[in-house]
């Protein structure tokens, strides 16, 4: 058997002791499936002395964890510390400056920087690699960028966000509310003290943003994601899409579109509703799945679990095994040079068919109002639901759903609306997802 | 842009067009991703003259198929002729022989030939790939032995057969009988004229080896692929698991199991009951779909579509694109020589809850002399449905669901049974899936 390759592992949270312990347990199989033994010369992390479960003491020490880039013995560094920038950032450069392949989880870091680095590494002939920053342990860089490689991709979407997915699954399961829900999932280890990144939908968004660039050939544009996330959904909204025939999810969606012979990048993370019979539906708890659909192969289904250390590391692992095969690939699926500019495309005449909850005062005239606006926008309203009074100020909550039609419309309805002594809070707009 | 990479086509059925048609159409694409056009430089088929509704004009025509191998001007033959042995594999063997790449949709040719073929390209030094092989579009070959490659596999299992899915799940919608369903899918052409390798199991053996294999780094052994196709299936047998909370699937299923330290290899194709709220039950029609169970990842799904061409042909291009890139990976995940020799399982001891369904005749006492027989075997019943007439003869169906229990205690029951005047058939047993 070839020499072993050696890896510097920075960061010992659950997913670094995650990766340890998958290195140590299944060392024979990966040295046999990676045709070399998989070897952790050097680890580092902020405290050394803190007990992680993990027996350290064969593994060389650095405290400086961005000097691990420039050892001998190291021909992997793998990044587990987090943050888009700061010492993960200062320790990717370094190490792919140093020729070193670097594997990283580190969603935001790649959503911000991938470029920059996957150019770095192209120019040092290294590997840059990130298989666990998106949906955990799916494999899903990987079925997109080599999988599905023959395909020109027309749209990918998915649940990329293990804690929303919990969340929203829960109250659909309990009938509690979002608050409650949330300090659960943080009582449980589902989310996190702050959790703001997952509910507000930050962490579906550099997960989508990763996955556009790959899918479409695009340079990766993480401001271009419109952003919304799951706080201001409530259980009459869950009840409200029961009744209808669907559930919500948070959704991050991408697509090309094409008018007048210009593409444009459509690039969305928002709680959409899901008819119950779509394979989305079915996703509960903290799973992510992903859709891909491709000219060829129609519509592919990868899903699993999103997050936590044992499916982290699984990726984590792999993406090392295809560098001791001597599998670099491109880390966008293709050199960066090759990735094209693609502006961000307007959204106001995507046609869709929205839900929109209302919160109004029980009082005469509020629904003549509201479906005037509608009228005088276009809006064509396919049903609508009335039901129970709020606990407070005597609000009712007032759900429609509208025929398909362009998105400018419902937003100029609601403009209209704006400010009305009609409405007790902001409505909330969610998409409806087709079959 | 780098060279072409020059492949030969064999087979111009509809996969092979297909793949024609999946080149031409995103071939800049294609270049983008593989780093190097791919260009179709030879083209055979039995009949030259037949219109397949693309243009071959351009493409050289080799008369003998096998004879492309030879050829200068190829460096990834791609085989889409069909058929376990005969000229599917003269010419994959002569390809290897000449150090050319093969790539091939044909899954009796790696279930019966595979590990010779892979041990013939590893001393060539060459590439052998077969995604096509399984489940059409869906690239689980790449995600088993690369994506979830740092992984032990506890489980492989899934839906191989779209055939097999589409006629079950149509029975299921229409409350059809298995003669009907199968007639119209063959007058839609979702089953062949002779529809006995899909219905009878043997197609989803096929690849169900292959994945064994590939997930346990065991040699491929295909006759130890226990079979049982859906044929015996009738709408009675829908309506019952209905009722009792499941669907009935085809399901392919691999396991290592160990015991006093030595492993076995447990392969079985067979329809099972899937409960409802399983991820595969919401499997319908043509799809297929892979679940894969590892010790770090958890579980893992991929679905989509099976069969058809454009998906086959996005298989068969994907492997083509890796090969362009340089990737050519081990066959089996490993090297031939690494891949352990691990006996069939014995069944006997595996504990499961069966689906058993009875045609009995309508008098006293068939009832009582089922249940000693259960009995007096060990086997527990958990619940019994006799539901009404059958069609001719005054027989009645009878189906119970069993506690979980050993498998041999099912099989001495039924041997008990056998030839018993309290039967008007042969019993039917199916196993449940758990969630």
């Amino acid at each position: 058997m070839a020499e072993p390759l050696n890896i510097a592992l920075a960061g010992l949270g659950t997913v670094g002791t995650g990766v340890i312990r998958l290195i140590e347990t299944n060392a024979e199989l990966i040295a046999r499936r990676a045709g070399r033994p998989i070897r952790i010369s050097t680890v580092s992390a902020r405290d050394r002395s803190k007990d992680r479960g993990v027996n350290l003491s064969q593994y060389a020490w650095e405290d400086d964890l961005t000097q691990m880039a420039a050892r001998d013995d190291v021909e992997v560094v793998v990044e587990l510390v987090g943050g888009s920038d700061g010492p993960a950032l200062t320790l990717a450069r370094n190490s792919i400056a140093h020729g070193k392949a670097l594997v990283t989880a580190n969603k935001a870091m790649i959503a911000h920087h991938g470029l920059e680095l996957a150019e770095a590494a192209e120019r040092a002939g290294s590997a840059l690699k990130f298989e666990a920053a998106v949906a955990g342990g799916i494999p899903v860089i990987k079925g997109l960028s080599e999988g599905a490689a023959a395909n020109a991709f027309e749209r990918v979407y998915g649940i990329l966000n293990g804690t929303c997915n919990y969340i929203l699954s829960t109250m659909e399961d309990s009938g509690a509310d979002f608050a409650d829900v949330l300090a659960d999932a943080q009582r449980l280890g589902y989310a996190e003290a702050d959790p703001t990144f997952d509910i507000e939908g930050i962490d579906a968004a550099h997960k989508l943003a990763i996955l556009a660039a790959i899918a479409f050939g695009a340079r990766l544009d993480f401001d271009a994601v419109e952003v919304t996330g799951i706080s201001r959904i409530i259980a009459s909204d869950i009840a409200q899409a029961r009744a209808l025939g669907y559930v919500i999810r948070l959704i991050g969606m991408a697509e090309i579109e094409t008018a007048a012979g210009e593409s444009s990048l459509f690039q969305r993370v928002q709680p959409h509703l899901v008819p119950t019979g779509h394979p989305l539906a079915h996703v509960d708890g903290p799973t992510n799945a992903i859709v891909a659909e491709g000219n060829f192969m129609g519509r592919l289904l990868f899903q699993g679990a999103g997050a936590g250390d044992g499916p982290t590391a699984s990726a984590v692992v792999a993406d090392i095994i295809d560098i001791a095969r001597g599998e670099k690939g491109a880390a966008f699926s293709m050199p960066v040079g090759e990735l094209e500019t693609v502006p961000q495309a307007e959204t106001g005449h995507r046609l869709g068919r929205a839900y929109i909850r209302f919160t109004v005062p029980d009082r005469p005239g509020v629904l003549a109002e509201i479906t005037a606006a509608m009228r005088d926008a276009g809006v064509s309203i396919e049903s609508l639901i009335q039901r129970g009074r709020a606990e407070e100020g005597g609000d009712v909550i007032l759900a429609m759903v509208t025929h398909e039609g362009p998105e400018s419309a419902v937003n100029d309805a609601l403009r209209q609306l704006d400010g009305s002594q009609s409405l007790s809070a902001a409505p909330l707009v969610m998409y409806i997802i087709g079959e």
